[in-house]
């Protein structure tokens, strides 16, 4: 029984929360949220200590590990002082606001020898979990064409666009790692075109609604994505994976599965309405396999590498979305 | 390449003319029917000859096989008179108007030594002919439950049902037939529940527009049936089989599959809108089957017995509609 | 928040428990079984107090309703005891160990004044639910003809079999109060074919392992249900509403839509391994309802008649089977 | 009845010949090949005129109007020609060798005052043109994003690709203008990028054998297109638009529907083996059309101007993949 403790207790906070209430190898043991409140409430919600400050959380020896769920843009001080304090966590993305600083972050974890772990959830898909199992088993053969789409439901507030760091890294590095993963190798070279199609006071922010990138792999394979802010049809996320020996495909999953037959056409309900309800199961598997990687099992979590690999990759994008050329990238790091 | 005459210029009729004309491997040498007009118009179409008498058609050494697709209450006579003439020859079912007649008339025709074939032109339809491959090569197992689907798209006119001998005949025979063959065992039992819930003057011909039926097999498998006279999307024909090892299904295809994916709903294109859509191919290659029988290749197309083993199976099924009770199948023949 | 008294601490207890325990409605206030150990156990998961008899439920204030999820053959006895003790409950099914017996519990229940409901969990699945809603809506017309299928993965063990009244009553009652809930009226015949196709020594039991049934509607509409205790593949669970405007399908979900594309098939993943998986989610759906109808909500929830209707059928289906003769069904009662 | 000359007695043009002579509405006239001992076996297989020389089409007052399906380095001559003989003609794809060339052929065509029509047979296929219907009539609102995939059974050979332009020229240009017909505008900036992961020997044409390419359109819309010379589960065609409201999709049929469910996984038939099967239906689609436009009805089929615009994108492409960039794309005509 891991005793684990939660920094954030905002909507993705809960999440956390109520996984490990759940969790039959974890145990919620303290909650710490600048909103004292917010904390105060989470805490008593599932039996757990609420922490009045950060050092309550960091200097406890009772909290055995952390979830950082808190604003982006303190994750990586998180970070840092969960490494200095010999605190192994497990950090949703962004790793921090910067390249530089998100490399600095990884160096004193590593230095600190600690296992980390970041939030990249949709590894823990059991579709998309089960096609890069086949794509490692050979069963496409050689990787020549991935296709990765993730659209949203609906536009996300100014003020969430202004503090995201933009489509490319906020909901890019999912699938810029997802890509990574499946494909068994990082992109050397990365082409973006987007626009305000949707929002144009995303522009305002230097941000986009909509997007189309190629990748391309040191293999020579080509990797597309495509992001849209809003559909008119639910939460639509897919995978495909195209090679010498097959194809194979994460479907966008149909919940309800009623047909109506009538007149020339087949009236099907259709796909889940949000990306949680889509997603939400990742979220216990993922803190399952954070668990197993501390308690002696195998560690098949995306650490804070993988981390900053995502991340170098939307950097790269968003200077390709900017000058309208394709962007070398390099990992001055392994 | 084969020398075919047709006797029958109405519907189907012109369906086998079209077949034969477009066939590398027979050629369209003559036409019948009683209506002259149509015979010389058909003939005229294909390039053959219009035959201005059943006698110019069966003593005519140039008619080197014939296709029956005259009315059906004239096939047990021309197939009997085919026989005489030593012409091998294609009839659409019904066999003849009555079991007697059928037996007689498969009688006259072993007798004679002849190749026969009858019309069950589902056989050849690829989905059908696949599942049955399956079936026979074990995919599924040993057979326990049987399901076939029929429902045409729009009611027959009184005249039809008048002379159609009612739908467990008329309909019910292809599918008596299907589940034989795709079984591999004839029914020894029959239960058919009915009635007329689209058109009630079928029931002035003591006919039923919707009917369910359970045939009991030998080996103990059971095979549902349901046909039904109309449908408000299309036509709709299934199969499937159920076994020890698995499920075997022949689906309602799409033929034209573009979805719209719009509020909480998936709009895909329906099924063939008429039964002949569906099942236009099987003609084609039917013909192919029955050619090929005939010019020594081998011999898998259905036969006369077929043919009246699936009108005894709609004999006993008539009586169980009107009975309310199982009937007993025996098939005094082999 | 309503307090939940819990009668069964076994399989499905402890799913009853797991539901009440994650409602926000309702609490388990007390456990009990006659296996002190298991209620013992269960109760302390959740907080619960172990009762230590039944009056220690009955008798107690604390509990204010109740859920039945003891051995078949305690339901009826049980249920008469919560209504002379004023204990609304929810009572798996079924509700008795044979029709009289129902009989007089239904009556004592109705003349105590007390909601009662039973356990027929499969309305709450969410596509049969629509499916339902979508008939009610007209959006099918006038039902002609229904389709209910239901094959379990394994078949159950011979202990099992012995108590579970048969394979029409056991399972058969699930789906018979499906077709009437959904085709909204009750069958007066039924017809019943069955046979031990998997596991010959059912039959010690009186019972089959596969069965096809027809049961004639009121309205003349024909309703098909087909039963087996094995697949090879999963839980497959189908129902399907053909009617004079339409057809709707309520189809086995795929839980994990994963394609390889290669050779010349497409290989999805299949369906759900268990029943459960495919019906967990209907406890809970269940309990918010039977919460809701005691709570001044609307009651939507089936009642103790729907359970003695889907008896009779059970009983009638039972009588067909081994009669082998089509049986009309009367209800003495309303 | 038009009366129609073909010239070309290759593939294409069989097809073609087949086509005319199944049409009601034409008749097969003559055929010319500079082969021409085909043009004469062409010519007797559907009772044609075997024409000795071009002029003997070009000049013979029986031809009313021409189909060119000969080698694609002839076609701008052959249309010339045609357009000097006051010959209206459908020409295959491409237009001419290069892009000067192709722009005078039309300029020529456009003096002459000749119809002439594009073979872009795609836009005749049943699904597409109901995908483009739907967009035309606002059923996904404004489009955002298109994605047309096309992906070959088995690569071409070496000779082929010597001939062939390449692959965004050959392929490319068919898919260049379903995405200008469908999404009603013509892209201002197009960026390809490509590789030989197939046949490393396509790289000594200077071609590729994959690639992707995103398009940029006026209105701000996205376009991603891929393309595969080689799959291993046949031809795989697929067009998607996402727009404001929704999202249309023309899938991969399935021709054959047959499912077998088995242990955990289901396996259905796949898709179509070759290009041919999957777009056969297109080409007397497309001859009806070219006909009717002739014949007084309404000209729908896509015109040379069609085809200049899908080879000025692919030139772009071109240089593109050649140089890394993405290239402004101008339209120097209208």
């Amino acid at each position: 029984m891991l005793n684990v403790a939660l920094i954030g207790a905002g909507f993705i906070g809960r999440v956390h929360a109520r996984c490990v209430a759940a969790s039959e190898t974890a145990r919620l043991e303290a909650v710490f949220d600048v909103d004292s409140v917010a904390a105060a409430t989470l805490a008593a919600e599932y039996g757990a200590r609420a922490a009045g400050s950060l050092a309550q959380v960091l200097d406890d020896p009772r909290s055995e590990a952390v979830i950082i769920a808190a604003p982006s843009s303190t994750h990586g001080e998180l970070a840092r002082n969960c490494a200095r304090a010999g605190k192994p966590f497990l950090c949703e993305k962004p790793l921090d606001t910067d390249l530089d600083a998100a490399r600095r972050t990884v160096r004193e974890v590593e230095q600190a020898g600690l296992f980390a772990a970041i939030g990249f959830n949709r590894r823990f898909d059991e579709q998309h979990a089960l096609l890069r199992r086949g794509v490692a088993q050979g069963e496409v053969g050689r990787v020549e064409m991935l296709h990765l789409t993730s659209r949203s439901q609906s536009p996300p507030t100014l003020a969430y666009v202004a503090a995201s760091g933009g489509q490319l890294r906020d909901k890019g590095s999912h699938f810029f790692d997802l890509a990574c993963w499946i494909g068994g190798e990082r992109p050397e070279q990365i082409y973006a075109l987007g626009g305000c199609l949707i929002e144009p006071r995303f522009a305002e922010y230097g941000d986009v609604d909509t997007a189309m990138i190629i990748l391309r792999m040191p293999s020579g394979a080509l990797c597309h994505l495509n992001f849209s802010r809003r559909t008119a049809y639910g939460y639509d996320e897919r995978i495909e994976v195209f090679g010498s020996e097959g194809r194979l495909e994460s479907r966008h999953p149909v919940p309800v599965d009623v047909a109506l037959y009538r007149g020339d056409t087949i009236r099907q309900q259709g796909l889940h309405r949000h990306w949680f309800e889509r997603m939400e199961r990742t979220y216990a598997t993922q803190l399952e396999a954070f668990v197993a990687a501390l308690t002696g099992g195998e560690a098949s979590t995306p650490g804070l590498r993988d981390g900053l690999v995502a991340e170098i990759i939307a950097e790269r994008g968003v200077q390709s979305l900017r000058s309208g050329r394709a962007q070398r990238i390099d990992y001055d790091f392994d």
